[in-house]
């Protein structure tokens, strides 16, 4: 069976119209969206005809990351933004149970306590999703919200383990003028490893479960570098300390990566048990490789290419680890 | 020949106390530096050793990026204490003119024009230092710098493409509480390549020249997503776009990435004539990988033995390339 | 013949999907709106049903206000936005040609010249749109622009006096906290009439034509604090200057007002041939008056029903003042 | 008896001298004001004679609202300033008390809680003022003051009811650049009206008695527009929701508007037992009308004029309405 | 002849309450003040009845330095004002022609270049004035102005060495929350000190002649510190350099001390022909001494006891050095 | 005996190294100081030859305050570099602990409580400290840290009584663009007398011992003006207060004047009785002055020469104020 960790909502446009509609009010009416039940049969039917094209099993949806709008101001428009896109996606999963399961976010904003999410968190535990999705950038590239090792954080770690929900990290939309939100999406992967690892998060939560999205952002490639600064004394470390490449192992890692030399890389480098098949498809690789003659998003077969991974660990990265990490989808028999 | 083409000075105490004092007086004094010809002397002395040590012949020395402080305010103190780290880089290639040759920084400024690093860049060019290296984020990460695709930087290039003189881009530190000024330089590599890429300064001037460090940061492991998105309509792209691989291809890269996967990946992704040796050793990764022996930024024997590149694409990659980049290194006749 | 001076643009979904895409996307890849012919005809036939319902022959059809978005950043975003309003209401008029006109948006944003807005202001004159609707405060609540008697208009004024283009104020959306987008209609309306008449605007552009929306905010109501000033020495007025109602002609004003007593108080106070028959409909009016049996908005039958007004004054309002303050109505010949 | 509801103190220039000492020397050295007995019984005859000219009795004098200064920085010059003021008017009070009672101010101050006026308020209501002047924009146009219907008031709210003193609606100054002090007056009166009707404030004190000043500002003659807004589904209205003209009737209005058909569409809208007289004379309206030969705010003529006021309907406006909004009256037995 | 130099405008309170209503309207309406020749006749005549008591021929009034009110926002209040200081300085000089003259003030403002002072220059120089009042902190105590080192200042420099009008330099208001306006003088002058000699302001404008007020601040008590400063290599100096005791002799000093002791000081430091008799009375200086019975301003005998100073020296303080540093005072005979 | 109340540590560069490391890495990875046994040992001795060679026996070592960086961001930068400076100076005195005591700097910084301080005093208390460096402006010219008079202070006020240990007043850094740091040293010396002398703080902690640097910055050469505003009802003052010289003398002054005529007026004005004996050499008063072939800061041979002062006077400037105020100085044995 081949699971699909990450990938997105496919909505109607009514949906995104309503989140038009609130930013123009600025949220003072309190109007729910409008998103007619044709509509989101049509969108969803969509979906499950290209996961069938590329042979997925199942897919976890969550909303697009880059519609997010964690810093839209005032933030009394995110509350309901965000349960419409978590709504949405119930809707979805309820269409097509044995094809979705849902991973909601929440409507962490900057500058407010991570406490303003939890009526959604449990609202969406209670709908049966099976992870959340956390925006490390609150501020979305024009602030700095409080690393993800910072105590900041910890309410949420300590209520996520409470309910044996995992983390998928996925960074929003970017305004700063130099990052677009998917160059965004690559800093933020990577600060989200380097902070948690600098962090003592995972002694207080050592249960605590994260999926880094795109194949970790730099951090695979840029190894070596953490390597030696982890033994470097002159950098605070100590040829004692524990190394790099075991401590990486803390995370999981989706194979949204695109080229075949970066999941080599990924896969050599953190361990085919460390690693969620992922293709985020629909979404920005699903433009025809003219080399392949398939879209740079349909890399099962990539990966089923990959002749030094045993059947036992594709078998891991199709579906074993995602029922590792998300093991609600025990909720969602397949087909 | 071992051309090591990304190093940064070693310095006495005394280079640093000097900035201590910059800082202490806000630039009021206009003090000069006091280091002793003694102890440059010895300091110098010690990185010919080492480089002796690992076989590298002649190094390209530039500031240590993390100690520039782009972003010190009063601005004033800036040119003081970037001419005294070009200076202190000159009195070392003078002691040893066929072991080093000078990069030189400039005392860029946040919201200041490019035009105020113009006089230092005169300076050391007169001086017969080899290239410039750029900060691409003055801020140092407190604010948004306009990215090197943005018309701000302009006028340098006009005047580096005047001079036939390279960039070497390095950020410096970072003080956004949520980086290491040493995670920053792999988000600022990524931010100059692909903003650049955006961009149409290569249009404009198609003869500069630009070595992104520690082998460009997350860009070669994410190609893939940068591949589709360069073809994706619904991202701005189209099918008869130039390929991102292509483009890429307009920067050189240095090697500092200290770990072998990652140093196939790269020279894999952007060519063999894309990629100079570089160590910046000593450095942070001068730590002692145990399971080498030898320091993880110790890569001479690692470039050696890679089995797919020819002895010419070694040859390039060990001196050709650097002597493409910085072609006034033929001022350093070897040993 | 019935022209209804005052109402918005009917879009689909598809519109403000576009919206919601720019505003995640940052408007960094330059993509365009996708409004399908069907849905666009079916939005304007459901208009066309409404003005049929109520007895409107035609209808000068501007963007949504409350949608306009002025103060979005980075502004980059906005030159998209208002220039897929204004096609959306081209197009709309291209389908039924006598039944509507345009006024169009402009680009213009906070803290930038209103130079910014001209390549727009050409397009839609050569579109054939009759007017240009001007947000007079393109902060939307959060900060302070320039009044419209402030010198930082005269560009704009300057060049629709050349092209002979009428100006319908109408403030966008609101953040303030303090004010709903609805109520901050009629405080920006009372502001632009105040700060127009303190200014010399009228004195350097004496052809300048302005309707102020909705019955022009407060000012009518509380004349009698403005008749007072102007001659009031101990407020900069003077028993001789002009008597504020006088001066208060010099504008238009719509009759967007919904209530009996509130239009006989402005067509008393500022004469009927500076009234415009108005009703934003359908809009934030279209809900149904338990005492009347119709929507508040359907204010044709309660001008038709004021028997202070003789049949002359009704044609001016219903007609003719539309007529004189948009000339180039005159191309959309009645049915 | 015409009790005028809304008149301001009249003053030697030494009071204001006082501010102007205040704020040049930042509030340091605690002085306190020096206004002569002399001085003071000069001013307040003056008053008594201008009331004497137009018939008024009694008047309530409040502190001159421009003059408030809640802005001021640092905000230790407030304390004194507003005490000298409530205390300059206690003064007038003993000298004529038939003829005038006290509404004092509190010294509220943006970014620090209600709590710091409660000292003064309590003071006051010893001196035996019959009820508080509140500005509800303490920026004074210069920043966001949370609006009356936020939490941020409730602590005053309670502490008026536990009193019984009603609050009286008035603005102070505005330096925002866009509005006068004046036009600000209409302008935070609308919103004072809707954001409090917008809140559940009436719900939790529902013995807090407002006044609003200069006839509600917009909201009468613009009621059309809110009358729809709070039957409508898609702005989160409903057909079966209070009816706005019955919510509007929670308060009560000053006659403050200067023109005979403003008065009338007040008290046709709002009714004769929620209006009560008030001049605001001497101030703003005291020029001549060169149409009537009076004076602007001589206003009770007007009233007794308006044909469809009954007897016992005008009795309430000059006399009535006054003595239910403010019971303390009856401690200013009538001459 | 005794001449006091530092002298400020004994005026009504009528001016002080012209200040207060230009706050409270924010300067919009451009009223006039309101300052009755018979309120001015008696202010002037107190002042010249306390020169009587204390033996003073001729004052030099400047207005209040701590009314200035340099930081006043909106900026467009600080003309008025400073207009209206100026002419009641002229009005009270034409009362008094042979006991008074005047010294200016200019309406320079933060962040506005000196050009918008130039009118009122001009204005006050045709009046006859002697002299100007310049305050170097235009922030006063709410950031940073350039130091009157700097080129901000220039152009004001040439226009009075033009026009051989002199400066008073005393600082207005402070708001730091630090210091009392009264402390504040004391850093500003000190600051103006060092600024100017850091500077090469004397050499581009060697006739410029200014006095420092209050005895040169904190200089030439700390003088020993300057001197060693500026002959340090270590802190920029050199042995070569001038002496700072010669150095500072380009100012002028007044004698505002209230104390033997200091006078002394100052009086050996810089020399008697560099000091101008000055009391600032009355003023902050006007209590009683208990140990002399005479007000602590009253300095003229504390002057003409000093044993050190020939006569020919206590002429040059009383009168010649006024005569020097204010030329135009030979418009103001003697009586 | 000789003791010096106020001189700063004399340190190799590796101590201000140490201080640029942290700056340029932030803070992030806790390294310590190397500061070697050699180069500490060397800079010592150098000290003591100076000492000797102007007569010294004892000296209070403190941080060289402009190095002190109070205001560096981010803020956890302050507590390695003030303990690094405490540590050296705990090792200097450990080498001559009869020539040096301590006295330590706090890691205070703006924005933050006091308390953040707490941990290093314990700890320099724990080492034999005798005393502690406050600099009382926190934001080093760049903001408005509460005054000493503030209630912000007083836990550290507490603290220190409880210890038994005084507060030396010194500033830091100054970055205001204004003022060196040398010349804001005489400006907040005095906003420390006056704001400590305008609150209660005496009367809270009668037996805070407070030296004050400098000679008292400007307060004894301006005591006249603060003399008068303490009897001066218009500035809050009375004639019954307490006399502005009595109060003065609650504070210790050091001696660091380098000038004859002002070391007499501070002794004639304060007393001699609280004047300790300092003179911050080496320091900035060490350059040769011409007059006298003596340093500026060599002021022993002044003291002693000072006829007005009995010996006993010399005795307790030189010597027995110091052990007053710092009697922790009896651990330190005399040679």
């Amino acid at each position: 069976m081949i699971i699909d960790a990450h990938a997105h909502l496919v909505a109607p446009d009514s949906l995104y119209a309503f989140r038009a509609l609130l930013l123009a009010d600025g949220g003072y009416h309190g109007i729910d969206p409008k998103i007619s039940d044709d509509a989101l049969t049509e969108a969803a039917a969509g979906n499950v005809a290209i996961m069938d094209s590329v042979g997925t099993d199942l897919q976890l949806l969550s909303p697009r990351p880059f519609h997010l709008g964690s810093s839209m101001q005032p933030s009394r428009m995110l509350a309901p933004w965000v349960r419409a896109n978590n709504d949405t996606i119930a809707r979805t999963v309820a269409l097509h149970p044995t094809r979705f399961a849902g991973v909601g976010a929440l409507p962490l904003s900057p500058d407010e306590p991570v406490l303003v999410g939890f009526d959604e968190l449990e609202r969406i535990d209670e709908l049966g999703f099976a992870g959340v999705l956390i925006n490390p950038d609150l501020h979305e590239g024009r602030g700095n919200t409080p690393a993800l090792g910072d105590r900041y954080w910890y309410p949420l770690y300590e209520k996520l383990v409470e309910r044996d929900l995992p983390i998928h990290i996925h960074s929003a939309g970017c305004y700063s003028g130099r990052e677009t939100y998917s160059e965004h999406f690559v800093t933020e992967e990577s600060i989200a490893i380097l902070s948690l690892l600098r962090s003592d998060v995972f002694t207080h939560f050592p249960t605590l479960r994260i999926m880094i999205s795109h194949g970790g952002g730099s951090v695979p490639y840029q190894i070596g570098r953490w390597q030696s600064e982890a033994l470097h004394p002159s950098l605070g470390g100590s040829p004692d300390a524990e190394r790099f490449e075991t401590a990486l192992r803390r995370f999981w890692f989706d194979s949204v990566l695109h080229h075949p030399l970066s999941l080599e890389l990924l896969l050599r480098t953190v361990g085919a048990d460390r690693v969620l098949f992922g293709t985020e498809k629909p979404g920005s690789g699903s433009a025809l490789n003219p080399d392949t003659g398939r879209d740079f998003d349909d890399i099962k077969p990539v990966i089923e290419g990959l002749a030094f991974l045993s059947e036992a660990e594709k078998q891991a990265v199709f579906e074993d680890n995602a029922r590792t990490v998300f093991p609600k989808l025990k909720n969602h028999e397949a087909r």
